[in-house]
């Protein structure tokens, strides 16, 4: 039994607030246990310069950390490498979902603020990032700004991890400091991954530990992809 | 009546969710009508340089908007001219109340950040800001690291303007944007300002509107203070 | 009597230098006592973005203090929220006087520069900018790149304060450091304000003082505009 | 056959020169194909704040491209997100097999400069780097500096990935434009991995693929660690 | 006869004015016709880290431009690359006249800030510059900080040029702009150099064109550094 | 004899490596002893703005030092007043033998990055930094996109100082930090100065001294163009 009373192989309680701010197009507020992220994506017409005239929109994101959501206060606007590597990873995940031709040339600017941070942030910014991007799209639709959802897929990311020689899903932040693997894994509603993430923290993994972790992962992921539609709705033909 | 039906004299509905996140050594979830501030005071050992060996503690805040806390995304650690210009004011009103020989040697930060604006961030951010600084005060007090509170008094803050000819209380996004004249006033539980701030958006005013503007705001500011003292129960001797 | 031989209500000596230097549309130096800032007027063609195509033009500010021209050195282009806060403020006063829509899509920046401080270099900026305004839009007529000066009335501002219980007139810098309340007011020709900015340093202020301040502010405020005409000569209609 | 002549299974040719540049403590040159990435490791005494007192000692990594490293000139010093997570990839990497207590309160820095990029210098810059982190611990230890070697293994990278449905080893700049999937792995000398990271730039992947990747990124590390025994001599007990 | 109406070899004419601000411990407003520039000499206790313990202080020189010291408006605080250079200029030509050692470990700061510009701002900059410098170690000498004024020599500067053919000393703006060399020359009151920077912005000089402007220029400065005995007094023994 | 066995008028050992990379347009990667500095010419359409519609092509620099390259490690990025020096003073005098309006409007970029330092740096960045310049603009002609090599003229420079009371030819490292006076002479091959830099880090010098010193920097910068003719066979007319 873990801290939080939970087996290993559970998730966390996942909570999802929709709208939880009146401005952005699409917005969610996504708790996982203690930790909480609010997500709003932004629709801008217009592409970056590398994308103008070729037809294709973009979707890229932000990350932060208000100074107090951890446990001593961190630097406001601290934007070291973490930030760059976490929203980099956020960004491609939502992506791969996204039929940018059908998009056209738009940008969605998925912001993901962590209020409070009790491990799993980037997971969590982009499962409940992604509830923010489709509702922005649908929103989209409704206003006949398109024509159809442009989403092939729903994505989703969860961590696993070795804890003690144990396999851990969805680690909280107690357990992910004393990890000795920490793997993000991001997935599609087909079970295919985008991104695959596994860092050795304090001890080297095997090809066959490699293995177990996607198992878990993948187990853990469609369990946050059947919460996903329960708060979307129909999306994809 | 006003677009949100309330009086001209009438104050917003005010919200106060204490402890909203779970680190900071005090903390509150202020909503002012649609504009919603998480206030965080975090408590650190230590002064700046110009105080150390004074036997002063010292008291300061930070102000920041998330990108989509507006109708349009604003840029993300966006620091320019107003930022400064409300932080430092958050840290100046909230210093008037503190005896800082009682607190010793120590920094209390309060950080405000606006979840969602509609006008009225930065006096919300003072008048849920004490309510922060108190519930951390308190804790110091509790835990024995100080004897008593050192607070001399409350303080809270409204917003005055003039529109189109009329005195208004506590302006939400709408109305100060018509605004003829803006007022911010910071205000002691004992009656006595700490900070005028009027500015002539459009037309100027005299002096009797000076005057005026200050009567109104005394009444709003003394709800306020009502409010916060239900939220802190007994604080001053 | 004060330190340097004044009465309470009673202005600094006055220099007023106008076309100080050469290259400006518009310039002088202004001297309030010790203090002494440098006002240079630009104007340039077009406008910020976001007044593109409205037939508006814009007046804006920057303020900078020279490493020594304090007591102690201080950073050379040190821009933190003091200065950002300073030049705001002399930014909407000079605009407050500005019949933007006849000066058409035209910039003026006003560059207020403090050779030497002694308290009150804000508000001698804005009573010297103005000068320093008025004579490059006096030019811009000249030169019949204007049909009229788009001067809708003069401005000029000045410190008062409470010291030891005193209320004083144009406090300077040994004044100013031991005020209880410091208050910065700017002031029309026609005796309205567009700015009052009162702070308790030390001692918060009532309401029956906050009127007195206003009344010596606008005593004040009326000599400093006789001077300003002195200068000027035949400005407005 | 691949486009430059190697067989699907087969890393490019490997050149390493040691001691390339005469200043510090530990230099190699490493060449793959035609991407050639300059490490350089210095010695400094003492630790980051955070260690400071422990007895251990830190490794870390910075990494950088020349402006015309690349096919179209880029910014120099443009540390955006992707050198960010570039460096702390290599540092955690080269961390993974130092012995930090052996080594003592002493930090070593590796430098990795890619003088000419045609994919792969990330996992170049690694291998290339424990070269130049193991030359400059020899060097300390024959300096009497340290007792013995810090070091508990060998730790080399390679990239593999999937290109229209061929899975490929050690990926070229062209190989990399066109990939489906492209993963990153680090293992150590005994074959267990340190960082796994994959991300599927157009199709994702499946378990069963993932699989196939690791053991084919093995084979080639484990032919990348041969090369560095042989430029390294004993090393380990 | 040139524009200004002087001759080849005349300096434009210099005015000096000794504490022209009052905080600096020394002080000159030099202009050398229509340039100006405020030098103010800071004195600090205590050194640079490269020199702690080495019983030798330090002088050191900023630079700055006011935004409309030229004939059109430079951006404000621009520290680019013509800044740095010339205020390593301006520091190494007053750190060559100063005994270190007797100075002991004190740091000089000369600002020099340029109020109005008309070529040679850096030249008056090191003429006016050592003025400032001499007047802040001569009133350390009176209050017995110091047994001795720390100077060697006097030092002082002056351009010279090629302009269509002709050798002129002095260069103002307007020449400066034409001129096919431009030569700035730094000199000790010994007649040896401490800086020669000759480019031809036009057209290359030949060896013979080089001695001549260093003949004329030594002219110039020994004129220079008269002025400079006259302003300042028995200095030397 | 020298420390390294040099003759007081003889150059360190030259070696020139062409297109050391395979990007760039032009390239040479210039070794004088062990000073090591790698030049990369960029060629870009277009030219800066003050430029534009002129006709005119530009020619520009820029200089960075490897972290490494240096005795002791110098911080990554660290663009300084010594960096800004030094790349002003390379593009000056690539430009000075650039026939611009033959080049039309496009910029050539020379990237010169120090590898290895041992003094001289500045020197052999011009002096290879010319050949690859004209090694892309004689690209650019054999591309038929120019009619001729718009080149007037070669340009090459060294260094030359006074160490203990000798004339010194290419000081290297140990010899500069000794020398009493440094100067920098840029020249080109009809004899004629570009730059002369001189500066003196001890002792002042005389007239005389500044004419042998030129001298001799005349003979070494003859055999560096001789060294240029060998690399770059035919180039002007």
């Amino acid at each position: 039994m873990r801290s939080d009373g939970r087996s290993r192989t559970q998730l966390r309680k996942i909570r999802v607030v929709k709208n939880y701010t009146k401005y952005a197009e699409g917005c969610c507020l996504i708790e996982s246990g203690q930790t909480r992220v609010l997500c709003a994506a932004t629709v801008e017409e217009g592409v970056p310069p590398f994308l103008k005239n070729t037809g294709n929109g973009w979707v890229t994101a932000e990350y932060g950390m208000l100074p107090r959501s951890c446990s001593s206060r961190i630097k406001r606007n601290d934007t070291g490498g973490r930030v760059h590597e976490i929203q980099r990873l956020i960004g491609r995940s939502l992506r791969s979902v996204v039929d940018r031709g059908q998009l056209g040339e738009r940008t969605v600017k998925v912001d993901c603020d962590v209020i409070q941070a009790d491990g799993g942030t980037r997971t969590a910014a982009i499962t409940g990032g992604f509830i923010a991007l489709a509702l922005a799209l649908k929103r989209l639709k409704k206003q006949k700004v398109l024509k159809n959802i442009p989403l092939k897929d729903y994505v989703a990311a969860v961590s696993v991890g070795i804890v003690e020689g144990e396999l851990l899903l969805d680690l909280n932040y107690e357990e992910d400091s004393r990890a000795d693997v920490d793997m993000n894994v991001v997935m599609l509603g087909r079970g295919d991954f985008v991104e695959v993430q596994g860092t050795a923290e304090r001890e080297p993994f095997s090809k066959a530990q490699a293995g177990q972790m996607l198992t878990l992962a993948q187990e853990g992921i469609q369990d946050l992809i059947r919460i996903q539609k329960r708060h979307l709705g129909a999306l994809l033909p």
